[in-house]
């Protein structure tokens, strides 16, 4: 029996971060290390009482660009022959519930729904059919950007690398593998705006590792970033977004404006 | 009297890191914080006998391209209206005398020397004039690049983010400023073949921290690498480079082979 799938979070209680299994609307804490074993300490805390923060501290949070042929198709550009690599700053990480702040003076700024892969240990040069025993689990991704600002500098660490650009979680699915039918959707205010599922990823999973293992070496906590579904749009103030995984949850943030 | 300027160093003994302020051919054994007090312990290695390491662990790389507008020029690109941000992988730091391994498949792999800023503490949203107050020091940098892969790409992220192709090092002066007159120079296999003086950058240190910190949380050891000077040029294994800062020192690298 493989048991329920377990979902990791990191926490804030007071102060001192924690690490928990979520069950229903229960955390339980835990300790150890999630790519190992795990103690269950038998304390466990209403949802609703704790403050989860992103599940996990990456030292790189690579990004994938244009990886779904209609995203791609949506703003123009050519469906890439190889992974398209971009980095995000770290700094840009956001809890869950954390708020995106909206710069007032850099146009539009677009939310992307993406699935995050989290790396279990240091990988370097694995063949794709290595690749998954390197996962330590699936969560959500906001790849927040800000889009005028990305076409005018070309390259876009400053216009996708702005404090709050990268909201992160709610919850890590412990998991080698995802379904290609697990769908990917985001919601803007409550209506969705993008459905994507990863059988339509253009470089699937595997292939990102193998790619990006090819030049630099993935560390444990390392996020890849696998790309946005078409159905991009803007953000203002009060908005809310919402990514929702299948088999993961939601991560729900709301807009703020930001001078 | 302001004293001798101080030369901080990290490194490894015996499986330890260490800290140290180096004294002509000793290193002199700290402890504490470098962006505050540092406590001599009162024991010396000689440099020859200490592994050194990259003198900061930084949380995110800053670079900048095209700051010198020779360089831009011998590359066939224009100078940019501000400053072209670009982040490097965490994980392609080399320390000093680390080897520089050039991948077969990549093609062209060149050298680029530069002056690499370190921040102190956190920093957000400050103006030029409050720019240094947040520096920590100066050391050398050389931002090796697979320049047929960059262009290739679009995206620099994987042309600058093999791992060893960022060198760090040897030591971190710790000043708030350099003078305008400081030369950064390449030299490769002992032959100078970049020439630089930080007169000539097109955006000058204050500038590139009030304008990074206008949308990134700048976090204490974060470098800004500042930009190469004209005169870029391949790497093949069995070369020696050196980036050489009037008043730092000397990052030293030799090139070997990968597969």
């Amino acid at each position: 029996m493989a048991g329920e799938p377990r979902l990791y979070c990191r926490f804030d209680l007071g102060g001192t971060v924690y690490q928990g299994l979520l069950r229903g609307n229960m955390v339980d804490l835990v300790k150890g290390d999630p790519g190992g074993s795990l103690e269950d300490l038998r304390v466990s805390y209403p949802l609703s009482r704790v403050r989860l923060l992103p599940p996990v501290e990456p030292q790189t949070l690579f990004c994938i660009g244009r990886n779904y042929a209609d995203h791609a198709k949506e703003l123009g550009n050519d469906v890439p022959e190889e992974p398209l690599v971009f980095l995000k700053a770290r700094s840009a990480l956001l809890p869950p519930e954390g708020s995106i702040e909206i710069p007032s003076w850099v146009g539009r700024v677009d939310y992307e729904g993406e699935l995050g892969v989290v790396i279990r240990k240091p990988c370097r040069r694995v063949t794709e059919e290595q690749a998954l025993d390197y996962v330590l689990g699936y969560t959500c991704f906001n790849d927040v950007t800000a889009r005028d600002l990305q076409r005018k500098d070309g390259q876009w660490s400053r216009a996708k690398g702005f404090d709050t650009f990268a909201p992160l979680g709610p919850v890590l699915l412990l998991a080698r593998e995802m379904s290609p039918q697990t769908r990917v959707r985001t919601a803007l205010n409550g209506k969705v705006v993008q459905d994507g599922r990863l059988e339509q990823l253009i470089f699937p999973v595997p292939r990102l590792i193998a790619h990006l293992s090819r030049f630099a070496t993935l560390m444990p906590g390392d996020v890849i970033a696998t790309g946005t579904p078409e159905g991009v749009g803007p953000l203002t103030p009060g908005d809310r977004v919402e990514v929702q995984i299948d088999g993961i949850g939601t991560l729900s943030n709301v807009c703020i404006p930001d001078a």
